[in-house]
Formats: C-alpha cells, structure tokens, sequence
C-alpha cells in the first residue's frame, strides 16, 4: 500500500457474533478492499453492549479514517447502533417518514403487514446520506464528519455484500486508488502448506521489490487448499503488469503440478472450463460424500451445460439398481473396497452414457469402521473414454472433513483425467 | 454474568483474515465459552504485521484478563505470532528440542520428511506449558503472567477446536465456573426476523429478572433459520432450572408452529429423530438443487439407518430413466411444474420403496429463467405413504441462496409431513 492509504477498520456489531455466528463480513470487505488496492488494518467485534459499543466506536473514529460498521441497525429490541454511533459522534438522529413508507411498502409486496417496530429503521444520524438496501428494510448510511468517512450497513450478508458493491465501493475507488495494483493467486491441492512454502520461500526472499514495484507475498492454507498470493503495487502501470507476468511464470514454475487453478479458480470451475471446452459430460456416484461432491459441481451456474446426475447411492440396494454394482463384488469385497469404487464408476457410466464418471465410497464415521477398514478409509474412481481408475486414501478427522477432504480428492482426479 | 466474571479477548492474527479467509475462531470460542457461563467481550483480527500486532497485543495484554490468541504458529515465514508476544510480554522464546522431534514424528507418519523450516514450531515462551496438537504440527501454549493467562492457538480450526474442547475449556472451567447457567435457543423457518420479534417480545421486556435468576435475550436470523436464545444464570441450581423451564414453555408458546427445534437441533437433525423413531426411511429427488438436499440429510452421522438414497436428475433424460417422470409432462408442462415435481416424487418412492420420497424441481438462475417462469420458482414435492403434496415457491436472491433456501424448504415440508 502506499504510504498516503487510508487506515480502514471494520467494527461488527452483534452479540451473537461473540456467541456462535460466523462473521463472513470481514472476509468479504477485505476482499473488496483488495481489489481496488485498499487494505483492512484492524477489525473489531463487540457485543449489543451499549458501553462496550460506544468505548469502541469512540477509540476507532480517532484512529482510523475509513470506518465500516456492520449490523445492529435492524428493527429488533438489541439493535442500538444508529444511537450509539449518534451519540459518540454528538449528532442527533432524524426521523425520515419516507424511509418508514419505503419499508412499509416492502412488507406489502411479501404480503405482509410492517410490524410497528420497524419505524426505528427510519432514524438517520443528521448528515448521513441513505444507502439503499434493496434486499431488506434496513438502510445503510455514509456520513463524512471531519475528513474520515462512516459507513453504516445492516448486518445480513445479502443486504450488506449489494450495498458495498453498488454503492461504497465505486465512492472509494473514486477517492482512494491512484497506484496500479495487481493481486495473484495460485492454488494448489493435495499437499502440505509447508512443501509449498519450502519450494517458493527463495522467490519470496528475492523479490520483495521488482522493476520499481512492491511486492508482497502471503500463503494460505483453508479446506486443504493452498494458496499462494502476490500483490504487485507501482506507480506505473505497464511496469507492474510485467512484474506480476513475470512473477506468476516463476511462482507457478515453482509450485510444480499440483498447482491447479489462478484467482476466482476454484476445482468445480476449473472442471466445469475443461469439460465444456471438450464437449464433454460428467455424472457422479456417491456413498459416503452423501451429495456433495454432485453439490459442489452444480454450485457453478451452468453447470446443466456437462453435468447429466449424480447418485447418492447410500444403501447396498440402491448400489445394485442404480448403479449395476454386483452383489458378488458386495459380498466378497464390502461396500468400501477397490471392486465396489470400480464397477460404480463403470456401471453409472453405462447407465446414463456421460464421458466421465466419478465414484466415492469409504466411512466417513464416527462410527462404522473397523480394524480392516478404519473410518477414513475412501476409494474413488473415475471412469473416463478409455479406462477406469481407482484411488485409495486414508483421511484423518471428522465426518465433515472426511467427507470434504474425499470429495476434493475426488474433484482432483477428475481434473487430472481432464488433464 | 457475574461481576466477577473475567475480562475475555480474543485476538486473530493473519493477513488472510482481512483479505478474504472466513474467521471460525470467534464464534467457536464465544459458543465454547457460553456453555461454561463466560462470555467474550471483543475480538480483534490484524494483519502479519509485526508493528499492529505487538500494539494491539499491548493494548490487550492490559485490558483482558484472558487472551486468546490465534493463528501465526506456522512454520512459514509470516507466521510471527510467538514473536511478537515474546516481545511484548518481554519473556524470551526459548527452544524445545523434544517438540522437534515429534513434528518430526508427524512428517514420517505421512511418509514426509520435515522441511527445514519447521523447526521454528520449537519456539516457547519462557514459563509456558505446552498444548499439545494431535492434528498438527504447531503446539499451543498455555502462560500465566500476573495475575492474566495467554492461550497461543494455531490457526486452523481443526487444531485450535480440539486444542480448546480437551485443553483449554476444562481449565477456565475450573477456575471461573461459580454461577449456574443455563442457554436455551429456539428455532424456526419460514417467517420473517420482525415477526418472531413482535411475538416475543411481551417476555423480554417482562422476564428480566426472574426467580432470583438473571435473564438475558437474544434473536438471531441466519441463513433462513430464525433463533431465539436466552440465559438464566443465578447462584442457585434448581432456581435457575426451573427460571428455565417455565420460560422455555412460554417462549415455545408464543413462537408457534414454526418452531422446529431447540438448542444444537438442525432440520436434519430433527429430521433424523423423526424417521428413526417412527422406523421409516427417506430418499430424495433434486434437480436445481444439485446434491444439497441429500447432503445435508447425510451430514448426520448415522444417516445410513433411514436415508436410502439420492438422484440428482439435472438432465430431462435422468428424469425420465432415474425417476420415471412422463415424457408428455415434460414436454406439456416443463420441467419446472408442479406435475413434474409431483412425477419426480411418486416415481423416486415405486423406484426405491422409500416411506417418504422429497422431489425438488426449480430455476436457480442466473441464466434459464423467463416471464413465465422466472430465476427463483422452486416446486417442492414430498410423497408419503398416503398422498403426494407439492407446494409452490417463489425466491429472491442469488444462485445459492435460492438453492439454499430450496433444501430448507424441501427438508421443512418433510418435516411437517412426518409430525
């Protein structure tokens, strides 16, 4: 960044966020942020605590100079932000009918009539602007005092991630960005964070200044990915799309085959570009991933273009009729064996015709396993135009994480076939 | 709380928290720590930013009696947490050989040598005990300095949750746990945050204080799901018990029948309950869905005794092969109809035997809506051993939400059928 950026914080709002809700909007802000070369320096959470929320809000308005506040402006007994923030920036807050009618009107179109607490929605602290909120009935608010900016949105995600979008972030790239910035990123599966960090540790020693820009460097490890992140920042803008083409040669070099997708690329969008670009079709047999694995490749909008259906195919029975698995392979093999993966790839692709199959079979537990076939035992397969190929894996954990890190693995082989 | 109750923090260390990651750790904790009667007061996040951290760990280090800190116990090069808490505290790092050894351990188990750099997770805090890690390389630690206790996390959730359950939590319970508490949370679907407010609203504002207990109110909306939570806490058992018992029937009463669950229950969790005790088995038909259904019916360990299968008939020809749906209600009404949802689940239960078959047919968008049928018509059927019913519904929102708000829908018209 340089060195005239603002400093930003966030603050949430919401004792349940202290009490068990995720909170996705700092993620989101910052990732926001990112993309027009602004960075989140802190973020705060505090409870629907007036004295708590008031001691807060008094110290990060001295701080910093972009501030987003997020939740409590809902209509509810515990959401008390408008007043907190009206009185630690000693302005009043107006009442604007128009905003009650707005709301009102929002509540007819659900056929509903607005409940009598929803008039607080109308409070505005005196020389805010409104920020409209077109998927509930709070409004958000922009209020310039002093030179810093607050921000105040509702707390929902679907309220809030629009509001951003459409209406603040346009405001501060319009103020703030003046440097070229790039961000890169390089994903990678099925190995450990610190093998990546050994094999690009030396470019991160070497390049921490290029062609006259500043480079920074971060890796990540979520949900068994792992991402490798640069962001190039230079005055000039040529100079840096250089660096970053360079860098990205070099990072990728280094990170070697299990590098499987850049940026937004996630494993089913990476699949879904293959299979489309081929002409190809994909269907899937589940047992143990329960749908997910099918889950994760219909995420992706379009994906009716080369996805024909999944089979969550739980009991023996099902196996048998819907997928043509032999009852002999059953009994002599168990459901979670090498022959059961192989003839469920094999028997759907017969069944429903598509290019490639995928099959996940293993224990995903707690309970189920054996000294033979331990919870976290998990064959998959593929069936592509030429062959079948089956893997085994041996995952440690949980139910979820057995049955993320299987439908991952199962997402990666079907790549590799695509490959 | 009790006056005495302990000042908690929590701070998150990682550049990846502010530039996209989802922070877990907040929300774990504040549960953790709620259901032994402490709460968290603030949660700060800052960047690997060796200057914020050690001002912001200050800050803390004077205000909270407790800290938690998270993430930056990595071996790469921007994890340095154990750093910058050596500096502020001014206690030196010093070297345990034996830890080494057992990373090392780890890294042979999977068949991998350990990269050089891992040799920093060896770092302790003068005067600090060890929190051992069984699901990663990176030990925790546990300082009392004064009269304040540090806990230093690794950053991934599935080191740090069972570092804190097995570890941390029995000894805060130990020293802090006097007052008796009881959390109680309701859950309901289908209806707006507003109204669930108005109608509960008459008991917040008059059981404040109740049987000599204190009591403290909540309402959450969440991804469609609407929670009502209170806490009674008081110095006497069976007050508290029977402050909670009393409230719970008159919460319950005023919520009505779109309460489907109370505390930890899910609707498939409740779903589960359901079939097991009444000895019937489900199977499931989605089309815009694409997998989610069944997997949130599998998310439940011990699935496998009720759930027979799924299908996930994206293409019309699945439809007809996997489902029997009728050529001529495909082409007279179209896929997304009411006959075809109602195909779908007749056909899924002659099919598989299944007692109640749920069939989810519907236009997640963007693309493939139109002024008929627009992005957002979901019809959702359910056949039961008596009758097939089939409702209409309209959603607002992006692609996964309307998928999201689909299974819900689909798992709570279930859910109804089998009351």
């Amino acid at each position: 960044m340089t060195n005239s950026s603002p400093r930003i914080e966030v603050v949430c709002i919401g004792t349940e966020l202290l009490t068990g809700k995720v909170n996705t909007h700092t993620s989101f802000l910052g990732e926001q942020l990112a993309s027009i070369g602004l960075a989140l320096t802190r973020e705060q959470t505090v409870g629907d605590d007036r004295a708590v929320m008031e001691e807060s809000f008094r110290a990060i308005a001295s701080e910093a100079d972009i501030i987003f506040s997020c939740g409590g402006l809902g209509p509810t007994f515990d959401d008390i932000t408008r007043e907190a923030w009206s009185s630690v920036l000693k302005r009043p807050l107006q009442f604007h009918p128009e905003l009650v009618r707005e709301i009102e009107q929002k509540f007819k179109l659900r056929g509903l009539l607005m409940p009598p607490h929803n008039k607080r929605q109308g409070q505005v602290i005196k020389g805010a602007e409104i920020i409209p909120n077109n998927n509930g009935t709070a409004p958000g608010q922009w209020l310039i005092f002093g030179k810093k900016i607050l921000i105040l949105l509702p707390g929902p995600g679907r309220e809030l991630f629009p509001m951003v979008e459409e209406f603040v972030l346009p405001r501060l790239r319009a103020r703030f960005s003046s440097n070229f910035l790039i961000n890169k990123s390089f994903h990678s599966v099925g190995v450990p964070e610190s093998q990546i960090d050994h094999a690009i540790r030396p470019l991160v020693d070497r390049y921490q200044n290029f062609k006259g820009c500043k480079v920074t460097h971060g890796i990540l490890a979520s949900q068994s990915i792992i991402t490798v992140k640069f962001t190039v920042e230079g005055s000039k803008q040529r100079q840096v799309e250089q660096a970053a083409d360079f860098l990205s040669k070099q990072f990728k070099k280094k990170i070697g085959s299990t590098l499987f997708g850049e940026d937004r690329d996630t494993l089913p969008i990476v699949i879904g570009r293959k299979l489309r670009s081929q002409k190809k079709t994909v269907a899937v047999a589940e047992s143990c991933t329960g749908g997910l694995l099918a889950k994760m490749l219909t995420d992706q909008a379009g994906s009716s273009e080369y996805f024909l259906e999944g089979v969550v195919t739980y009991a023996n029975s099902s196996k048998q009729n819907r997928l043509g698995v032999s009852a002999a392979s059953l009994k002599k093999y168990g459901a979670v064996s090498e022959q059961v993966a192989k003839e469920m790839a094999a028997g759907l692709k017969k069944k429903c015709g598509a290019d490639y199959t995928v099959s996940v079979t293993g224990i995903a537990g707690p309970s189920g396993g054996s000294a033979d076939k331990p919870v976290g035992l998990v064959y998959i397969g593929c069936a592509t135009p030429k062959s079948v190929v089956v893997k085994k894996f041996m995952f440690n954990g949980d139910r979820e994480w057995i049955r993320h890190r299987s439908a991952l693995m199962a997402l990666d082989l079907l790549r590799k076939q695509l490959a």
